[in-house]
């Protein structure tokens, strides 16, 4: 195909003109047709692998009796929910079409051409897409041992910063800083720059001096947590996550929230899903053993990872991973690759149930000739 | 509440500095616990009183077996079903958490500071509050008999446009333009101007020289249309619309959309939805008479209306509707004033079944002492 300027790029934005086209990743029915299986294993997005709450789906399918009426666009009911939960008042929290979403408005608030977005080498994806989409510079840091350097970081403020943002752990490397080191941190950077602290992955993490860093919203007004309920609570397909911080922060993210942001079936699943904490506990302890198995299983194989305290786990290959990749699709398990992370010899895969764990490790071993 | 200045104003963006704080609205539950009445009828959101096709709430529930996974980001299927509904290519469809989205997302790309937005009086709200978030400025046309003023319209169009909204019908209105207007227009303005019709209650148009302005985007790659599942297919909970437009226009927008934007039961409903166009048809069936309903009601009270041919009619109280509107309230009737759109004494009322209806012509009969 011969590829043609678009024609509308001149009267876009500068910041739009700036980012990668779009490519639409395959979904799983494609991506089987064309490897001719039917049983995949898919361990690519650390999801859940027991799904959700049985409380949660049956709240969607109550919440079908009012499919034709918009979403209540206060989240109300969640949000008092989310309140009593994290000991804050209702106004400290932003709802987002997942915590994506909420990381979008943060940058759609605080971020413009001129202005600095600070984050770490190997950080999360949407943290250079949302700041980019708005223009801001971004400034990335090289890591420390697969995570933070938290002292360059530092270092690296300047007077055009205005968003630095931090995964506790940390995707794709699962990563984590103690609550000595990121409270030192959070401390040091002046309070009219903004620091996000995403905690994705939180409830998976068994230390412990690992930090809830929600915790310290009274003591740093410029904090903003987030949290998301398509990780442990397994609600990915339903789009929720939120956001706590200071009302004020929390009132300016809001401005720029589109009014039904959050459907309803998320707003009625996560509710109930937070009154199922035995799910969240099943969930971590299977989380546990899975883990134990991949590096039990990778040490074997004579396989470095980085050690995580997350729901995946980034295996160095030793050689590129694209070709493993093939190899292991053929073999019909889906896992992810990342070299665009800057990784291009690890994978990344993401615990599952113990017989999804050992189809993609003897998968892996069979491709590796080990 | 003794009001203090939002902290964090000085370090957002100008644009977000402008923007209104958020005030949530009420859920109905509350509204009712205030009023002390459990059996309210609301017809305030232009929503399907029938709720949606058996086929999508099935779908909905199927779709519950892979709650846990992310939704396909690319919404292959629906985007496959609806290219071929509209006989465009897949790539010229962009996804969207109901139109709003594609709205925002539209703003986003061509929209910003020192550029303007160009519209009509009566408009529909996010039209400026999407333009305003990425701090265009906005040119308000003033209506002619409620409508568009399509001369005046082109007459402001200058260097800076970059984006002329119109809504056909119009909300909240109900007016709407002819094909021969509507395509003059179109065909008039500058071809790096982009011209959005959202198309958001299509469905209830029965006027034979109504357009579809989707046949027209082979002609003018600088249009966009709009549309949504939220009004006749009666999805609204679940956050699904599209739009349509050039391929090289459709490119530029999904680099603003977020990857998850749409979720997996809007997706999976919106597509079994599209396969019950008897569902449709008996909504607009029981729109039609409903609209007769509530238009001879109105004339047999010396009510003025806006003719309109959407799902809604406004209503001209001669008297300011927010005394009105409280009187309906008590009676447990939701409808919805309109002087945020300029329109004190008029009160928007959705077309609702037969018996709602009748319910809130009752009380209003009342409340007027008619």
């Amino acid at each position: 195909m011969t590829e043609t300027a678009n024609r509308f790029l001149e009267i876009a934005v500068p910041a739009v003109t700036n980012l990668k086209p779009y490519v639409p990743g395959k979904p799983i029915s494609e991506l089987e047709r064309e490897l001719g299986i039917t049983d995949s294993v898919k361990l690519a997005s650390n999801e859940n692998p027991l799904g959700c709450s049985e409380l949660a789906k049956e709240a969607v399918r109550a919440e079908l009796a009012q499919v034709g009426l918009y979403p209540d666009g206060g989240g109300v009911a969640l949000r008092n929910a989310l309140a009593e939960k994290h000991g804050v008042s209702p106004n400290q929290i932003t709802l987002g079409n997942g915590s994506n979403d909420v990381l979008d408005m943060i940058a759609r608030v605080f971020l413009a051409p001129g202005l600095e977005s600070l984050f770490s080498q190997y950080a999360f994806a949407v943290y250079p897409i949302s700041s980019q989409a708005v223009g801001a510079t971004l400034n990335v840091v090289p890591a420390r041992d697969y995570g933070h350097d938290l002292e360059e970081m530092l270092n690296r403020i300047g007077e055009k910063t205005r968003v630095v943002w931090i995964a506790n752990p940390n995707n794709p490397t699962g990563t984590w800083l103690n609550g000595e080191e990121l409270e030192g941190f959070i401390a040091a950077v002046p309070s009219n720059v903004i620091v996000v602290v995403d905690e994705a992955y939180i409830e998976y993490v068994d230390e412990p001096d690992y930090p809830d860093a929600s915790l310290w919203l009274d003591k740093y007004p410029n904090l903003v947590v987030t949290r998301t309920f398509s990780k442990s609570y397994g609600l990915a397909s339903l789009r929720v996550g939120y956001g706590l911080a200071h009302a004020d922060i929390t009132d300016l993210l809001n401005r720029v929230r589109q009014p039904f942001n959050v459907n309803s079936m998320a707003l009625a699943a996560a509710r109930a899903a937070l009154e199922d904490q035995a799910f969240i506990q099943r969930s971590v302890e299977m989380n546990r053993a899975g883990m134990a198995q991949m590096t039990a299983a990778f040490e074997a194989m004579g396989l470095s990872y980085i050690p995580s305290v997350g729901n995946f786990i980034t295996v160095d290959l030793g050689r590129p991973a694209a070709e493993v990749d093939q190899g292991l699709l053929q073999a019909g398990c889906i896992t992810r690759p990342v070299a665009n992370y800057g990784l291009p010899n690890h994978l990344r895969i993401t615990i599952g149930t113990e017989s999804e764990n050992s189809r993609v490790l003897a998968a892996l071993k069979q491709v590796l000739g080990k």
